[in-house]
C-alpha cells in the first residue's frame, strides 16, 4: 500500500499506437458499456430529486449499529471458506432443510451471484430467458457469457408473470430461466402456481429473490424446493439495507452448485467476514430482525402510498399498486421515455429511469423508486407532471 | 432471509435424468476444479502443522480493531460507486500521480481484480504469459476466459524473473503478460530492470504486488508507471492481515481501465463499503501504519530465520533466503512431490504445498510458508526431515 512517490520522468508515459492496439477489449465486454440507469444517475446533481435510486432510504439502527461494532471488535479478518463461514450457512440453512455443507454459498452480493452462476452455466449460443421488462443486468450477463438473451413478455397493467409467456420461448437451446418476483422494476409478485409450473418446465431456473422481504399485501412466494434444477439467490442488501456491505448467497442442489462454488472460488475467494459475521448477529437477534423488517415494511408502505397518490393525482394515472420492492412503474405519455427522462432530469433536475432501460416492453414506461422520503416523492412526481402537461401543450 | 421452513413434501425433489443433462457445466469450468492447494488444505485436521497457509499469522492490533469499530459505528453502508470511493482513491493515487477519478477501481480483493482483468482483455485463443513455477489461479483464469496459459520459467536456486525467460516467449498472439513480484511461490523480488524490460515489450501487462510490504532486504520495485499497458494490483490482504475483509484495488491507465471497470460492475458491483472506509482510516493513520508495517515485516523475519535454520539442519538444504513474501520453496529428496505432501500431511499431519501446485518447474520442490509460529515451523520442518529420512531408509 502506500507507495512511495515516483520520480517526475516516470509519470504518464504514452505508449505507442501500436501498443494501444494490443489492448483491446475482449470481445465480451466490447458492447457492454454503462446501463441507461447509470446514464441518468450520471445527471444527478446535488440539488436533484432523486427518484432513481435501487436502494433503501433507511439507515442502520441503533442495534444494527451495536452489532456491527461487535463484529468489527472481534471477529476474524482471515479468509473465511469459499462457500462461506459454516456457522452462517447453518442458520441460512437451518429453516430450509438445504445442506449446510454443499447447497449453500454465500457471496459477495447477489450481483456476484448473478456472474458465478452466469460464468458457471452459460456456453455460448446458449438461450439465457430473461424477463421483459427486467431486470438489466440479465441479458448483459447472458451475452457476456457468450449466451444469447431471449425475452419473455410480462404485460401490463397488471405486470403478473405468465407461464406460459415462459414456457413458449423454451427451446432445445434454453440452459437457463431468470425469474425474479418481486420484480425490479415492475414492483409485482408472481404466483406460488407460476413458479412452480416454471419450475417443472425443466431447463435450470435462477431465481433472483433480493426483494423478497420488500411487500406489503403477503410475503411473496419463494421458489426455494420448487424442483433440483433450480437455483435461488437473496441477500441481506435490500432487506437491512446493506447495499454496500457485499453479502448475499446462493441456494442449490448439490451437483448445480458445484461449478458455481468453483466459479464463485475464482471470482471472490469469499465474502467479506466481516459481512458474514454481521449476518450471523442478524440472524441470532431474531426478535430484533422481525421488528426491523416490519419498520422498513412499514415505511415502504407510506411511501408507496405517496407515490400511488401522485401518480393519480399528478401524472394523471391509475396503476394496481405494487406488491413488493420500491418501484412503480408507471406510464408516461412521452413517445420516448429516454429522451424524456433525460430532459426531466436536465430541466427538472428529477431522476426517474426510462422503462426501456428495462427492455422493449417497457417502452411508455418509466420507473418511480419510493426508496426516498415521501415529501421528495410527492416533489418529485410533481414536477415530472408539471414538465409533462408542459410539453403537452 | 430467513425463509419459513418448507413443507415436507416440497425438500429435496429430485430431477429426473433428463432434466440434469440439461445442467452442464459451461465448458469454461468443466475442467476446472478444486486447486491441488486446496485439496491438501482439505487434510488438515485441528491437530496439524500447518505450513501451507497463504495468509499472515497476525490478528489486528488494538489501533486497527478501533478504526473497524468506527468505521462500523459511523460509515455508510450503501453502494459507493463501482469504482470505490472517490476520497479512497485520492488517498490511493495522491503518491504516485494516477488521476483518482479514471485510473484506479477499489475491488473485492485481488482476486476479483484478476478475474476482472482476464474477463476484460483476454479472448479465446489469446495467449497469456504465466510465471512456472507461479500462483496457481493465473493459468486457470487464462483458460476460464477462453485463453491459452502459455509459461515462462523462473530458475531455481536464485528463482529470480529474468527478463529473456518471458521475451523469448512473446508471440503475436501474446495478449498479457502476468508478473507476480515478490513472488508466490518463489519469495524472490523481480529486478526494477528486468520489470522495466518486460513493461517496454508491448503486450498488456498485469503486475500482482500484493506481497509488496513483505520484504526483508529492500523494498521491491513496483512497476507503477512503468507503461500505459502495465496493469498493477494491490491490497491490503497481506500486509494488514485481512484476507477475510476483501480489499484490493487496480491501477491503469484511462483507455485500459474503461473495460476493467465494466467488468468489475458487473461482478461485483463495488467493494465492501466497510473495508472501503477502513482502509481510509488506516490510510489516515500513517504513524501508526509505518509501524505496524515494521513490526509485520519483524515477525515475518524471525519466522523466515526459523524457517531457513530449520531448512537447512532438518531437511539439509541450503536455500537462498526469501527476499519477499512469506514462502520458502525448497528442494526435497521426492521424485512425486504431490504424493510426498498427501503422504505428509495423511502421515505426520504437517501440510506444506507440492512445488508443482505452481507448475511443472515446481516439482522437485515444497512450498514451505512461514506464516505460522516460530515453535510451529521448527516442529513441521523437523517432522517432515522425519519423514523424508524414514523414507530414504
Amino acid at each position: 500500500m502506500w507507495r512511495p512517490a515516483l520520480p517526475p520522468a516516470a509519470r504518464r508515459p504514452r505508449a505507442a499506437a501500436a501498443t494501444l492496439l494490443m489492448m483491446q477489449t475482449a470481445k465480451r465486454f466490447q458492447d457492454v458499456g454503462l446501463s441507461l440507469i447509470r446514464q441518468i444517475n450520471a445527471l444527478a446533481t446535488a440539488q436533484s430529486v432523486n427518484l432513481g435510486i435501487g436502494q433503501p432510504n433507511i439507515e442502520p439502527d441503533e442495534t444494527l449499529r451495536e452489532m456491527a461494532a461487535r463484529a468489527a471488535r472481534t471477529g476474524s479478518w482471515h479468509y473465511t471458506p469459499n462457500a462461506g463461514l459454516l456457522s452462517l450457512r447453518k442458520k441460512l440453512c437451518a429453516p430450509n432443510g438445504f445442506d449446510p455443507k454443499s447447497e449453500i454459498c454465500v457471496v459477495a452480493g447477489t450481483q456476484e451471484a448473478l456472474y458465478a452462476i452466469f460464468q458457471a452455466y452459460i456456453d455460448p449460443g446458449d438461450e439465457v430467458l430473461v424477463p421483459n421488462p427486467g431486470f438489466v443486468a440479465y441479458p448483459t450477463l447472458a451475452r457476456i457469457a457468450g449466451g444469447i438473451p431471449v425475452t419473455y413478455e410480462i404485460e401490463p397493467p397488471a405486470w403478473k408473470l405468465d407461464a406460459r409467456a415462459v414456457l413458449k420461448k423454451i427451446t432445445s437451446r434454453t440452459k437457463l430461466i431468470v425469474i425474479n418476483s418481486p420484480s425490479n422494476p415492475l414492483g409485482s409478485i408472481a404466483d406460488r402456481a407460476v413458479l412452480q409450473e416454471i419450475a417443472a418446465a425443466g431447463p435450470l431456473v435462477l431465481s433472483d429473490e433480493i426483494y423478497s422481504e420488500i411487500w406489503y399485501d403477503a410475503p411473496p412466494p419463494s421458489m426455494l424446493g420448487m424442483g433440483a434444477n433450480v437455483v435461488v439467490i437473496n441477500g441481506l442488501s435490500k432487506s437491512h439495507s446493506m447495499t454496500g456491505l457485499r453479502l448475499g448467497w446462493i441456494f442449490a442442489r448439490e451437483a448445480v452448485m458445484k461449478p458455481i462454488l468453483v466459479a464463485h472460488s475464482y471470482i471472490a475467494t469469499c465474502a467479506s467476514a466481516f459481512s458474514q459475521q454481521l449476518a450471523e448477529m442478524i440472524h441470532d437477534n431474531a426478535e430484533w430482525n422481525a421488528s426491523w423488517l416490519a419498520s422498513v415494511r412499514g415505511q415502504f408502505r407510506d411511501q408507496r402510498e405517496a407515490a400511488l397518490y401522485s401518480i393519480e393525482h399528478e401524472l394523471e394515472a391509475k396503476i394496481p399498486p405494487p406488491t413488493g420492492a420500491f418501484y412503480a412503474f408507471a406510464p408516461v405519455p412521452a413517445c420516448d421515455t429516454t429522451s424524456f427522462a433525460k430532459s426531466l432530469a436536465v430541466d427538472e433536475g428529477v431522476l426517474v429511469i426510462p422503462g426501456v432501460a428495462f427492455g422493449t416492453a417497457g417502452e411508455g414506461f418509466v420507473r418511480i423508486s419510493f426508496a426516498a422520503p415521501v415529501q421528495t416523492i410527492g416533489s418529485g412526481i410533481e414536477r415530472m407532471g408539471r414538465y409533462l402537461r408542459a410539453a403537452a401543450r
